[in-house]
């Protein structure tokens, strides 16, 4: 009773989860195909610690998120330490660091854990991982082109056809042209910060919630209405508004690279932070049981001023590994579990291990990766133990192969033989 | 000046490194290397997260230590939570969690980071990334020798030969045997948890410090000494005692596979964990300049006792990135840097760079990696860009080469060009 009470728990931390073989197979089989795609591009891969000076996101971010939704504490020199939320802050950190060695224009990208305070849900854990892209020192419609491309991409890379997925496209230089228009015909409503965020949450949950959506908008001010908007919005969208041209020159670069799942949502699409200064995008699952944004990002020019120095201009996007574990499972596109490890060397005696070890360093020079039973199991257990790992070749070594030096490998899915 | 009092410093959280790519190119070859090799052997990668419940360490590792030596916090759920400074009571817990599931034995491996709270210097940092090999399941000596060699392997496979370093091995269970002969020896030195620490403390650091260990040996019993203790030693080197015949056929085993670098340094290596009960080993680099060591491991088949249930044997190391670099730089193992980017697309006008996106795809088709020119950068300076990141070759779409459709890589470093 008393030695139960002190076992340890097997449980990891509240809301992180444990990679077992094959749950990191498939984390492996997402990274892969990320970074395989992003250097197609040209992207070069940069890491930082999850440790960041706290004061790196009370800029942006303000207190009240700091405090309350991330991980934040005072280390023993007194200086206030968070697990980083989001991966923007650290690489606009290390450009303005290295500003004048690196040489503009930068194609980066990393894959960082971040960590979030909230309640653990479904889909809402406390660390996930994420593909974070960015290109820095380049502002022109072909930039933030490339960047919606090379998310196009990735998910054709992970076998989505066009119709699995839209690509939500608005300018976050246009919603803010929006609202001063909005806002200079409002008595009242002026064009301040609090009033732009607060209705661009508004815009954020329309789709959403229809309903919370037209609650809500008349308490910022009686006026305004859904209607209200999409006449100004509608105004809006007209050639001599440079940031609607620039919209409209990204999805003819899109269509003309083949990419037609594009479409215009300029009120409907805001994305959460609010250092974003241009083009915003969103990618959606469409489908119909499950009409989720998967991931976005889009043109961010001045977080490097924080920094001192001059703006650099800035395009990227950041995916969560969740969100697509989740896309490619509902789509049926995770491929089937398949073992690292090409065969399995299985012993009848452990006199013959050395043998065995032998053989294992012979088919390792050619490239192979084999492992060898070290155990006194039976010949069909060790067998057993290779093909439920997946493993999909054996060889045995007994007394007559190690006499004559004649190895045959046996494939576990047909049961072939061929000399090894 | 009130502005730049606000300015956002560009250095990271104190003792953690930034990557740049040119660094994480580095990291990313030495896990390739880690990678690459324990798959050979057939090790399968798993991961979990940096949080873990403060009580996992608590329990081996002693209150002092959570407390002072990593980065203990307390949640808003008032948990403690501790950011991992090892990986091996982690992957104990997850063993543990799913023993019956798993079938053993059982080859694992990770490449975590690792956080220690202490004063960063020369290759101390307070976080580091560690390869870690554990075997499952498995306790002949034969397994003890699969650890090792698989340890020896990744030392050549990183291009080390036998005279760049030693590989040093002694046993927890026979060093636990000498301590009891010493202890039944001298009257007043018991066979004491804490005595048996302060005697491995000290050979520990005999090597490093031999006036240190004359003058603090005797304090433990004044009929203590260096000269006692090898006599003792010596009596205990004999085929009787089973942990010293293990050893035996160890260093048997490792010669049969080619691994000469092997010495037996029974009394000189101790580890630091208290967990380790059969085989230790460590391995030095044997550079004149610089014969520290490198890495690690050993034999614990207690730890996932802790987790309740039956013991499992188990035997691993760790491996930290910080030894390898600078190991591999002492020996001028580290390969040249190359760039990911195969080729640079050179464009002549902001119009071409449709024809020269278009021309990127072709080629990305064909499994190369393509930047493409987004800058309005005369051609020598976007061929100067390449060239300063390593990209082999450019193309250039000028007009002409978008009227005929007809490309040609230039390779940079020899000027020679061919049609691509």
């Amino acid at each position: 009773m008393s030695e139960k009470a002190k076992k340890l728990s097997t449980e990891p931390y509240k809301g992180v989860r444990d990679f077992f073989p094959e749950d990191m197979a498939v984390q492996n089989y997402i990274f892969g195909v990320w970074r395989k795609t992003a250097e197609s591009f040209g992207y070069e891969e940069y890491g930082a610690s999850v440790l960041e000076p706290a004061e790196l996101y009370r800029a942006k971010s303000g207190e009240e998120i700091v405090n309350e939704q991330t991980y934040t504490f005072t280390d023993r020199g007194d200086r206030e330490v968070t697990l980083r939320p989001e991966m923007t802050p650290t690489v606009a950190r290390m450009v303005s660091a290295k500003r004048r060695e690196l040489g503009l224009p930068l194609r980066w990208y990393s894959i960082p854990n971040l960590f979030r305070y909230e309640q653990p849900q479904r889909g809402r854990v406390r660390e996930h991982w994420q593909l974070n892209v960015d290109l820095f020192g380049a502002d022109s419609p072909e930039a933030d082109a490339e960047i919606v491309i090379l998310a196009s991409r990735i998910m054709e890379t992970f076998g989505a056809k066009d119709s699995d997925f839209t690509i939500k496209i608005s300018s976050r230089a246009w919603l803010d042209k929006l609202f001063d228009d909005i806002s200079a015909d409002l008595e009242g409503f002026d064009a301040t910060f609090d009033n732009k965020n607060a209705l661009l949450k508004l815009l954020d949950v329309k789709a959403k919630d229809p309903d919370r959506f037209d609650r809500e908008i008349v308490k910022l001010h009686p006026k305004l209405s859904g209607d209200f908007i999409a006449r100004k919005s509608k105004a809006l969208q007209t050639s001599e508004e440079k940031s609607y041209a620039d919209l409209e020159k990204l999805v003819a670069t899109l269509g003309n690279m083949g990419i037609k799942n594009v479409e215009l949502a300029l009120t409907e699409i805001v994305r959460g932070f609010d250092y974003y200064t241009g083009m915003i995008f969103e990618i959606f699952d469409t489908d119909p049981s499950n009409r989720r944004s998967l991931f976005g990002g889009g043109r961010y020019d001045d977080l490097t001023s924080l920094f001192g120095g001059e703006r650099i201009p800035a395009v990227g996007f950041g995916m969560g590994d969740l969100p697509v574990k989740n896309f490619l499972e509902t789509h049926g596109l995770l491929p089937a579990p398949k073992s690292r490890t090409d065969i399995h060397v299985c012993t009848t005696s452990s006199e013959l291990v050395a043998k065995a070890e032998e053989l294992a360093t012979k088919l390792r020079a050619k490239g192979m990766n084999v492992s060898v039973n070290l155990t006194s199991k039976k010949i069909g257990d060790q067998i057993a133990w290779a093909d439920k790992r997946g493993i999909p070749k054996v060889v045995v070594v007994g007394e007559e192969e190690a006499k004559t030096g004649k190895y045959k490998a046996k494939e576990l899915a047909t049961g072939a033989e061929a000399p090894l």
